[in-house]
């Protein structure tokens, strides 16, 4: 496929420096672009570099004076790249049929237009919606629902009766529905609590490889629409996770944990059970959280500090053994001082909070 | 299946406080639960939910005065709770049979009863046990034996040798048997070191999703009976795990390292090599243990302190910025007093320790 | 097999003690080791074990003078170890053909002496070079090309385009290729960054399992030859890991961020995006890196610090609650002493850093 700088333009937003006629016809880096890509620049310090790409034409945030190449200037350029990347690399949608290799059951229903690979396996009373897309490998429950133009990649696991919605993807190799880690002691034998929930999984929500997502014990483990979860995460039993959030890769997240809307969770976060993360919150890579989090605060570290005391905390950290040495010279000089007064007619009462 | 109250405390044990022919069907949260649910309330301070409750009945573990809804009062609600959710959702074993579209190596041996989805591979002189259930997407390597009444998730893989016992229940995706990372430099190259071992998982163990075991260099990993295993657990070559003990998700193990019996590793632990943490020990989430851990102790962080000790610390350190402020304020001041008190004959010695 | 300790000794270098015509058939612990056996003693304090062994010889690093049995003395007992279990644990590669329950696409090509289990897919146009062997669950992508005498053990995933070497290893379940976890903001909706880079995977690599390798945004993610990478680890897109480089359990490293040869990231090790990890660099477990590390440096804590002064660092973090309350008892001490020297004329400045 091949656009002109100026289609893109009005298909993007933007307006067009330099000759609108440039066709395009893919997107790539600044160092890897060639003649008929068109690149872009996020970080003004590498506007320099534009002088030097090989690239037909570029997406910038502000005018550049000094380059001959056609740009395309929008305040975002990153969001741009991204919806012209889309634009030159979806296809249109064909179905691949329905493999004989694969296993359904009977009661299964297929709706219109799906591809099922080979080497899957669809449970009894499952269904799948028009456009999606079942790779080989993947494993449906029974009574589970796959929606619209969902992509469920090699060897994902969907438990009996969870649910997904539309335009989800699944990566390779998660497991979404297995049972909640739920055990009750016995005296020292850990008992069972059968986890009789479900997870359902709500529209464009995209999942990494190897993540898992548990069922709920009773009601359900719920990912609402829009989140984005990373590879090799765990989302335990009944956590509820609020639109649009990010989740990393690595992050746990404990059982009957809420996360609010727009939040973002860095990479091997863990937030323990039963705690609520408000809306719009930035946890810190590697934190550990055992409390609530109120709305639109930036926290960091284990346990949790608001961001700017962090940063403080840990640069005295490392001056901690300097600190305690100081504390000990500074006691001798007291010892000194307290010696050459003499002695006290009464002695100070020492606070010690 | 329907019971009344009354048979349902003389299963579980308890006693009935009201009506004990009330029949009962399922059981549910407090909220969700609907006539016939009974539902349970741990937490006393949820006691005055049960006056809004649509239950039939509530497991509690207290006589309730002001409420009419027929109790089963037992110490344990949560105990019971389980017990009586196990019963109504064991289904009678009935064999699937043993699907032709599995790769079946006519060398394992079946015994009777078992379920074998489609799609798995049973490879040579495998044996699988009466009563074992394996999903779709399993591979059971040559002469892997799997215990009776066992269920392995979809796509799980048992590496060949390794012994899973009796009613192990393994969730989708997990790895049995993996070779250990074993390495030994040469120069700068790593050379390989076979993993000869096997891994060998007792009865009543239960291992969630992704989870990783490694197979021994030599002799055996070992998961001790009663064992509960979380999602994207990691446990290296040549550990062993002790009787009941709980390993809560995204924990590492690194290699021979030892747990004892009825340990719990909460989330995100990590536990260096060549360790022994010793039996009933908790060790908090994240923790980085780096030494032996004696028996019946509570531990937190890294490197790992006693919980009492921890928590003060961690309290401490978010006033680290104020103490240095304090310590240089406080070094001013003796200056001051020194400058006044005039000149010491002697020098003093400043002991730094 | 059946190997003279002399032809063992000629084979991996070192000097025989005692009688080299002894007959070797095993490799095994000090403790497990039954005659035909040999042992090895890679720690000094292990030594006085082998006056109790069964086995037929022993792997050392010096001359043990009260022992009787053979021994082969070599600078690297460890090494030598793995040489010669290696010796005794290859098989000659035959090949089990090609599986008619597998899936193989009309335009794949497979070189001779592959083996391909049941239930493997392999793409359109994928290549499969001499003696590789895929296992059953495995998923081989459009386009991707796997190396000779790679080993891909069940139900890994290669997505499309990507590539992997000669002589690799993958462990089951791990994903290589799944799409880089990139959105853009675009208000509060994440859209999507399409991911159409690739991974490579240089020769002599070996990955253990449920690991993820995420494809680049554009051009590649590269594991450079002789990298040994752990269980459960994280490679986001267009990381770059240098050759011989060890990469320990549950590590992840994020988007983009280089890792030098020959470098050691031990268990849990988190690295933030876009930075540098130089040559011969060590981090230590659990560390959280957040800028570049020069080379030659071993690292430790988040934010990392030198390794004695982490050492340092952590002795005095305990001490915390106790330095806060000297410093309490100082002030009162200080406040006393200036009671009793009565005003300053001029107040002093305090000096806060």
């Amino acid at each position: 496929m091949e656009r002109s700088l100026k289609s893109l333009a009005h298909e993007v937003g933007g307006r067009v420096r330099g000759d609108g006629s440039v066709m395009v016809s893919g997107v790539a880096g600044i160092e890897e672009a060639k003649k008929g890509d068109i690149t872009f620049v996020s970080n003004e310090k590498f506007l320099p570099k534009l002088k030097e790409t090989r690239a037909s034409a570029a997406i910038v945030s502000q005018e550049v004076t000094d380059v001959s190449l056609p740009l395309l200037i929008i305040p975002n350029p990153h969001l741009a790249m991204a919806k012209i990347l889309t634009l030159f690399t979806q296809r249109p949608s064909v179905s691949g049929g329905v493999s004989d290799m694969a296993w359904i059951s009977p009661s299964a229903r297929l709706e219109e237009e799906v591809t099922i690979y080979p080497l899957v396996y669809i449970g009894d009373e499952a269904q799948i919606a028009s456009r999606a897309t079942i790779y080989p490998g993947v494993f449906i429950g029974s009574q589970a629902k796959i929606g619209e133009d969902t992509i469920l990649y090699p060897n994902v696991t969907i438990y009996p009766r969870c649910i997904v919605g539309k335009r989800v993807i699944v990566h390779a190799g998660t497991v979404i529905g297995a049972d909640g880690f739920g055990f009750v002691k016995d005296g020292k034998v850990n008992v069972k609590i059968p986890q009789v929930g479900i997870v359902e999984i709500e529209d464009d929500v995209e999942i990494g490889a190897n993540s898992c997502l548990d069922r709920a014990t009773f009601g359900k483990t719920l990912i609402e629409k829009g989140v984005k979860v990373d590879n090799l995460v765990q989302i335990a039993h009944n956590v509820r996770i609020g639109e649009n959030s990010i989740i990393v890769g690595q992050v746990g997240i404990s059982g009957s944990t809420t996360v609010g809307r727009n939040v973002t969770l860095a990479g091997q976060v863990g937030l323990v059970d039963h705690i609520e993360i408000g809306d719009n919150v930035i946890v810190g890579a590697q934190s550990g959280v055992n409390r609530d989090i109120p709305p639109n605060q930036v926290v960091l570290g284990t346990p949790p500090l608001p961001h700017w005391q962090f940063l403080r905390v840990t640069s005295a950290w490392s001056k901690l053994p300097e600190m305690k040495k100081e504390l000990n010279i500074l006691l001798k000089r007291v010892e000194e001082l307290e010696k050459r007064a003499g002695p006290v007619k009464k002695a100070s009462k020492r606070r010690v909070r």
